[in-house]
């Protein structure tokens, strides 16, 4: 089969060829994505790594098992030079897999590379079986073709794992005990006009969303409704952006009126300065840590629970012309005390990290004045002409979901998605405190506590994301440290901060989860 | 119920005003959504109304039926000021439907104002039941609550018609034929990930999308899959977004470089400027039409067939350093002959366009340089972090019930989309010269003809759109005197052209359809 090898080689040569691209230059991009000719501005610097998952750091790892392993020596690869390794490794194994997929009864179909590519990243699911017991279901067999995908490569204790972003994979197991209650048929037929609901600010918004967005924020408590507007996005992120664009000063309004301001307090979430500068807009700039801001007229981003480092925030500025726009997709019981009903003028929120359905792409915003709200869909209406309806149906089914698990009588109590993720993070982050103590290297945020007004209990924070340091003298990049280790983090430096600290999604499967907090605690 | 009453008066006022305010100041807006203190420039006025479809001229215009309705004498509008008596008439009506409202088994919710702004959209739905006994559903009652949306009201013989914007609903009747074959059911737990394909540069696509993609195209024969990679966007207004952020020179390169020209051939499609500018980037910035242009460095946008008008295009400009980027939206069998398969570097496609599935949000590029695609998958990244993965399995269905029902013999020949598009496109087309012809007043493109590959026999063109000019002496702008007959469409000095053209969506409802090739016949 020579032409399914050579197609093979492409494949694995260019995969890992793009990780190696972009790795090492990661913060050398420009915002174009391009590697910059001569040494760019700080600024420019800081928006580099984009804000999302970084696809970088992402590489499939993971060895076959079974009948293709067998008898095979695992080459064992040099710490500082894992993408050869996995590289030699992954060509060793997919030899092997090469007669399970060519006489497999897939479809013919022309593009080989697309499939071999994506072969590694689930042969081994299945093998991070839950070790403690729990209900996730082995995925023994590739995915038959058309299938919907299952995200990253399941891993092994010698994988590397990447914890870089805050990808919610954690809660699938929670979904898969929920039977039907969050489940959705979609006809071939239903909502395929633009448009939702036309006597709405927000014209592609569905109103069952709407409905459900609004009971959820009830029930909880974290954020008042009443006299907002709600709006839908493509992820919180796109909100972001259309807050930009509503709040910055509208083009004749002053002649060469100076791009707006944007700050936030530093650590500030490493998606902020980099979605801000990306386009080298005319409306709105980058402008740094708010603590160092000096002028009137700015955007503040305000991200409490803090992102990265779980920090309840307030707004440090106040002026008459400046601005706060308050992310919270983290003020949800599983990772925080609910202390008040926030009544900011805009909130944004998210399912990825509510109920863990990243792949969804759905946020949402709470808006009080309507002309900031018509700005904010002007923009998505010239960004995307609207959002998914396919997956604003999915986001209000499963918002439903969780409400009703705590308002109707008969719901069981396994079904409660903050009960389960408060109990969730309570021991990954007990565990993450034994491995760091237990290394004796790195240290951790202060556990903080509040009064829960939804739980009526005292809780502790648990934060999304560890915002760890290294304490040792000689490691002064600990990103690079852990690195070393097998370990994806996301520097300190992409956050406005030191790059002794590292971010660390506390999201991520149990198998993958597991396998930190052990090695972790081996390091000294 | 004061307070009920109280909440409606707010919502109609504030939906009309909407609607006021946007209206007349259309083309005096900037590109921040704020109307410009002084002249602008004439760029700006180009970019004004935005490329997605225009609220500002969808308003809910349908009375109540039936018991709601009885005995109440109908205002009669004149024709110069419909949005006054559209006011009137819903203020009437609504009143009226308070009781039932009130009254009603809906769930408990604060948000009266978002729910009765909606309500007329719905009220007479099912009055359009279509008059050639089609298998349309009439819906006669409320939407429950959490039903999904079904996008613009339906209308009657005296409804303001909206055609300014290309909702493709035309086709629901044909999904609603197909039975399951389109039908998807997703689990609660089920793409949680951001992640499809950690292998592929596009790392967000689903695979089974990608493979239905290319099955597509091999199927038609309307564009080259092989040798490119296939890139999933939040429709294609994303994609044509992206492929701007990855053409143009990265920041760096060249210190204080302009910005990269964009332009297309007038007419162009609206969205072009509007898209290109609404951010003011520093990266690109439209140049308006490709014709006039001067100077080797630019992007130019072909569109064909073209929107507005329908033409077949090629890039008019050439040089080494120009680059051209291929909207083949409307390159499928309904709307031309398939004369040959599209092999340009970077090929834009859309679902809304193809199969009717604009509410999916879902458009796909076919790009040939691997550099170009990962920028672009770049672009997605910062913008959105993705692209929702229930629409694009929701797409992969779609798609792949396209292709089963040319491709499997046990499929019903009523299965066949593009078979039920071009008998449907003929038909209107057919009854829209008819029309003009009627009325002496409007003048159509020629019709065009070609040997299609796909059917294997000649095929007329029958565009999505129809530019229709008004060759009336006195009319010098098109789209105000229809307007004055409750046709609304877009005028031709949004596509870079002249105000006496217009406009016209070809892929609404049949009832709309119908109402709005009676009315155009009439017209003197």
């Amino acid at each position: 089969m020579p032409s399914a090898a050579l197609h093979l080689g492409t494949a694995l040569e260019g995969s890992f060829q793009g990780a190696g691209d972009m790795v090492p230059s990661a913060r050398l991009l420009t915002p174009n994505g391009g590697a910059a000719a001569g040494p760019a501005p700080s600024r420019r610097e800081e928006t580099a790594n984009g804000g999302g998952p970084d696809l970088a750091t992402l590489r499939p790892t993971n060895r076959p098992r079974g009948k293709a392993q067998a008898g095979k020596p695992r080459k064992r690869a040099p710490m500082w030079n894992l993408q050869a390794a996995v590289f030699v490794s992954v060509v060793l194994n997919v030899g092997l897999l090469l007669q399970h997929y060519v006489n497999s009864t897939a479809p013919s179909h022309h593009h080989h590379q697309e499939h071999l590519q994506a072969c590694p990243m689930h042969l081994d699911a299945g093998v991070g079986r839950n070790r403690r017991g729990r209900q996730e279901e082995p995925q023994l067999s590739m995915p038959k073709a058309g299938a919907p995908s299952t995200g990253k490569p399941a891993v092994t204790p010698d994988s590397v794992i990447n914890l870089d972003h805050g990808d919610p994979t954690m809660f699938e197991e929670f979904w898969r005990g929920t039977g039907s209650a969050a489940e959705i048929v979609i006809p071939g037929w239903q909502t395929m006009s633009y448009f939702s609901d036309v006597g709405n600010v927000c014209w592609f918004l569905e109103p069952g969303l709407d409905h459900e967005v609004r009971r959820l924020h009830r029930l909880v408590g974290n954020a008042a409704v009443d006299g907002y507007h709600v709006l839908v996005g493509t992820g919180s992120t796109q909100l972001f952006m259309a807050a930009l664009y509503a709040l910055s000063p509208r083009a004749g309004s002053a002649a060469g009126a100076a791009p707006m301001s944007v700050v936030s307090t530093a650590p500030y979430y490493s998606s902020y300065p980099a979605v801000t500068d990306f386009l080298q807009s005319g409306l709105f700039r980058w402008a740094g840590d708010a603590n160092t801001f000096k002028g009137d007229t700015y955007i503040e981003l305000v991200c409490s629970p803090n992102n990265p480092d779980g920090a309840i925030r307030e707004a440090v500025l106040s002026s008459e012309s400046g601005i706060a726009v308050h992310d919270l997709a983290y003020y949800w019981p599983q990772y925080t005390a609910i202390t008040k009903r926030a009544d900011h003028d805009i909130m944004l929120f998210t399912v990825s990290k509510s109920t863990g359905h990243a792949g969804t792409r759905i946020g949402w915003a709470l808006v009080k004045d309507r002309d900031v709200a018509k700005r904010m869909t002007k923009f998505i209406e010239l960004n995307t002409i609207g959002v998914s309806k396919d997956s604003q149906l999915r986001a209000a089914k499963v918002l439903r979901a969780v409400s009703d698990a705590y308002e109707l009588p008969e719901m069981k109590e396994a079904h409660r998605l903050f009960d389960y993720g408060r109990r969730k993070m309570v021991e990954r982050w007990s565990m993450l405190r034994e491995a760091a103590a237990a290394s004796g290297i790195f240290s951790l945020p202060e556990e903080t506590s509040g009064f829960c007004n939804f739980t009526k209990e005292m809780a502790v924070t648990n934060p999304a994301f560890a915002w760890l340091r290294c304490d040792r003298e000689d490691v002064e990049d600990c990103a690079s440290f852990l690195r070393g280790h097998k370990i994806l983090t996301r520097s300190g430096s992409q956050f406005g901060a030191d790059p002794r600290y590292v971010r660390v999604s506390m999201l991520d499967r149990d198998d993958a989860y597991d396998i930190f907090v052990k090695r972790l605690s081996s390091l000294q």
